[in-house]
């Protein structure tokens, strides 16, 4: 499927979305789950294949056992659905899988695209939350089946990853610098690539993978390692020892000579402090500024008072402007359980470097996101459960979310598609979608319309023509500015890291009942206790 | 660097490899992290970027409380090494990225490839255990540095879910269909790939995923959702209702009312079971053999128990040959405790389809694999550390593993590189690397050596010559075959769930000596209380 786009092409902002678009081939058509083909080829059989459905895209609990999530992935989601197309290859392959399907089926799966689809969703870098749809996909049922398992795919780890990230910066603070340091532990190196993106989106400040660097523009930071200090036996091995003025004025003959000149000044720490501080100082002399120092292993805290006190020191001793604000940066297994204590016992560190907790989603490896069928021909769908987290809530729906007088969100509530929407000011009821006893008044002072329109392929006589607005795929800065504006927006005890408030999702009174009453008529008698 | 690859060319076997080698563009020589450039700039500018470094990988615990770990990520690792290579862009990305660099750094990076680079690995789906190298990787210390994030993320995610996956196999038993549905919950689409692979690798019989189907050759199954069932309104929207015989030689004009006369006569049970029995009665009716049923939700062990009742109780009652034996399967969050927990319960579960647990590695999300410094210049290098688990076991390392008389492996043996191998039939020495106490004679009735040449870049005058026998790199299936035989070489108690013994790693008495001498002579007195 590369290279040959579906009619209707995506316009995004920047180049590095395309190569991104271009370049990826493990996402291709194939990248699905072969039910999703043997599903397609019964529709197919039974000549249900272009049934008008509609799909909601939503997870069922926030993770991390807090109150928030971030959604990401849109932006592929996007990217996939416009390059949707099986080639000759693929339908050989799905041939010889599927050995006694009639050829007519395989003559309908060369012409599929996605022109026929309709892609509405949360902007990528919203805070959202259970029950809610990111995204609502509509279009044939036996096409956007086949998109179910890539677009869980692409939405679970991007949005576990990117709400990994904006849990880490609360806990860190605004002025902190967060290193996003976990290439080499990540699951495979797309997994790496999505983690740089993905914690870039939810706060970091900078990756250490030069890749990610290239292609998102992300920027880069490291320091050095253990190797490169045990790799040298001794000075002697350095033999070009000059080094010319950062001005270009003069050049020190001997800089290794000026080091051990001022180390022998700084004898009095056991640690690498003292060695840094003197190439520091050697630097400084033709007019450099060394950037810090990463403690990678010990009491971090203890150790980052230590090193300060020495910068303080130096600084003062011997009149050096700024050392004592010598940036200090930390490593060695950090999360957010480590943020957190290292903040209430009190430390002097400007940076921190997180690898494996971050980018593994070490606390929760999963987000589990579903894809659930809400409508087919007109027809609300429900899926009932005698776990009552289970229930899907069906219908087509459009999604509000009130904001109070303060400015932070209050609800979200999602209502019938024909419904008139909320409007400022004027009361609405917003209940809860199955506990009866759970209802509140709400007069907001500002609503926004969630779900807005990221794909709209509308095929007549053969040609794509777009006739409503769509949304543009903003740049991955943008995404980012979202996610730390949304963040913000939250009322602070939705977000706080221990027993967080829940944040209300509810329904119209309407749709409350028209649920109610599908619940009712479907479920056998006896089956829900 | 896709197309042009080092001049000493990989030979493999199959043409899935060369596929993957040569389409995954996330796998440059940028992806790693950027101290491994600035680390190269400062070794060349001190000249010593030349300087013959051995590296060697290793991990210090065993993943999910057990005692093994299987290998794998080695063919990935090798493809990396024959095709790096740093193109003009990303030379001048990397200038942007360092503009203080020297011209002269960026004219070397040009040229460099991996040439002069040898790797020496353990076989790609052994047993593997903590502090034993996996991989030796020797060449100019600049080079093999670049290689460190690229070769531990390769290794780490394959090698954590193949042993993920064999820890599944050994649960459910050599008998059991096993197989991977985590497409949709993977740590994005390259995570979905890698975790198809490696699963399987590690005994898994075959997958959901059509894409990993196609380029890695493992076989597909599926089932259907939930979504596909609630589609249909009602029978009446299935049109055409015929369905000729399996032998074609006659056709049923209305298998829906056919389907419903079975029904009729099996209306006995509150669940899907009945309706799946019908259509397959329906089907045996013209010839055709119904595959089985999925239990996704429910008492599972129960649930299993009463579909086989039902099936036997039809093969009886309607003399249909082989009903009872109807394929049952089962999926819903499984895991290794929940399969265990189905064994000690008893259950009538042929295969389990295995998602979430399986592939983002719930219970451990990452293995902590790290590069280390062992020799430079034919200087021994350690790295001490407070903690006796993070000393680096010292020199470039020859590794066998001693089987007993019984055939199970005994003890893996480091020594040095010119000490002469462990021979079958002799008495040799095996002492615990720190343990000054623990020691043991062993007198192995086989003796393997694990570490093989499978990179070997060889230069002289230009062109590549090499000169020693070279490893080739093996099929998958032939990967997943060493990893079952390998599994099964192992005695049980290494191997079990629960307080699994540990497997004994050792080195030479020659080689303990000599790391105890390098310690007390590099550690400052007092720092290793």
């Amino acid at each position: 499927m590369a290279g040959k786009a579906a009619a209707a092409v995506v316009k995004v902002n920047g180049s590095v979305a395309e190569i991104r678009g271009a370049t990826n081939p493990m996402v291709t058509a194939l990248l699905t789950d072969l039910y999703q083909f043997t599903m397609a080829y019964a529709y197919w059989k039974a000549g249900k294949h272009q049934d008008r459905a509609v799909f909601d895209v939503y997870f069922r609990k926030n993770p991390f056992g807090g109150e928030y999530t971030v959604f990401a992935g849109l932006e592929e989601c996007i990217r996939f659905v416009a390059n949707f197309k099986l080639e000759e290859g693929e339908i050989s392959f799905l041939r010889s899988v599927m050995p006694t399907c009639e050829d007519g089926f395989f003559d309908y799966l060369r012409e599929v695209d996605c022109s026929n689809v309709e892609v509405f969703a949360i902007p990528e870098g919203s805070v959202v939350f259970p029950k809610v749809p990111l995204m609502r996909v509509e279009g044939p049922v036996a096409i956007v089946q086949l998109l179910e398992t890539p677009f869980i795919n692409l939405v679970n780890y991007a949005s576990l990853v990117t709400t990994n990230a904006a849990r880490h910066r609360l806990v860190a603070g605004k002025s902190k610098t967060l290193l996003e340091f976990g290439l080499r532990r990540a699951q495979g190196p797309d997994g790496g690539m999505s983690a740089s993106k993905y914690s870039y989106i939810g706060g970091f400040d900078a990756t250490s993978n030069v890749a990610a660097g290239k292609l998102f523009g992300i920027p880069l930071r490291g320091t050095h390692s253990h190797a490169f200090v045990s790799s040298f036996m001794s000075p002697d091995e350095i033999l070009d020892r000059a080094l010319p003025s950062h001005d270009g004025s003069s050049t020190c003959k001997d800089f290794v000579s000026l080091v051990q000149s001022w180390l022998s000044k700084l004898q009095v720490m056991k640690s690498g402090i003292p060695n840094f501080c003197a190439v520091a100082l050697a630097l400084n002399d033709l007019g450099y500024k060394a950037c810090g120092i990463r403690l990678d292993s010990g009491d971090l805290a203890y150790l980052s008072f230590e090193a300060r006190n020495f910068f303080h020191a130096i600084e003062k001793e011997f009149n050096v402007a700024d050392f004592g604000k010598m940036t200090v940066t930390a490593s060695n297994d950090l999360n957010e359980e480590t943020l957190d204590a290292l903040n209430k016992q009190g430390h002097e560190i400007d940076a921190f470097g997180i690898g494996t907790n971050l980018v593994t989603c070490y606390a929760q490896p999963a987000l589990g996101c579903v894809f659930k069928l809400v409508e087919i021909n007109n027809q609300p769908r429900i899926k009932l459960s005698e776990d009552v987290t289970k229930v899907s809530i069906p219908c087509k729906k459009r999604i509000f979310r009130l904001n109070g007088r303060e400015g932070y969100a209050l609800v979200d509530i999602m209502t019938g598609e024909n419904e008139p929407p909320p409007m400022v000011g004027e009361r609405i009821l917003c209940r809860h979608p199955f506990n009866e006893s759970k209802r509140a008044y709400v007069v907001p002072q500002h609503v926004e319309e969630l779900l807005k329109c990221y794909w709209l392929g509308n095929s007549k006589n053969g040609s794509v023509i777009v006739d409503k607005p769509r949304e543009e795929l903003p740049s991955l800065k943008k995404i980012r500015a979202r996610c730390m504006q949304q963040l913000e927006q939250m009322r602070p005890d939705h977000m706080r890291r221990l027993n967080p408030t829940p944040y209300k999702v509810s329904v119209s009174g309407k749709l409350y009942d028209f649920i109610h009453f599908l619940w009712l008529n479907e479920a056998p008698v006896g089956e829900l206790q």
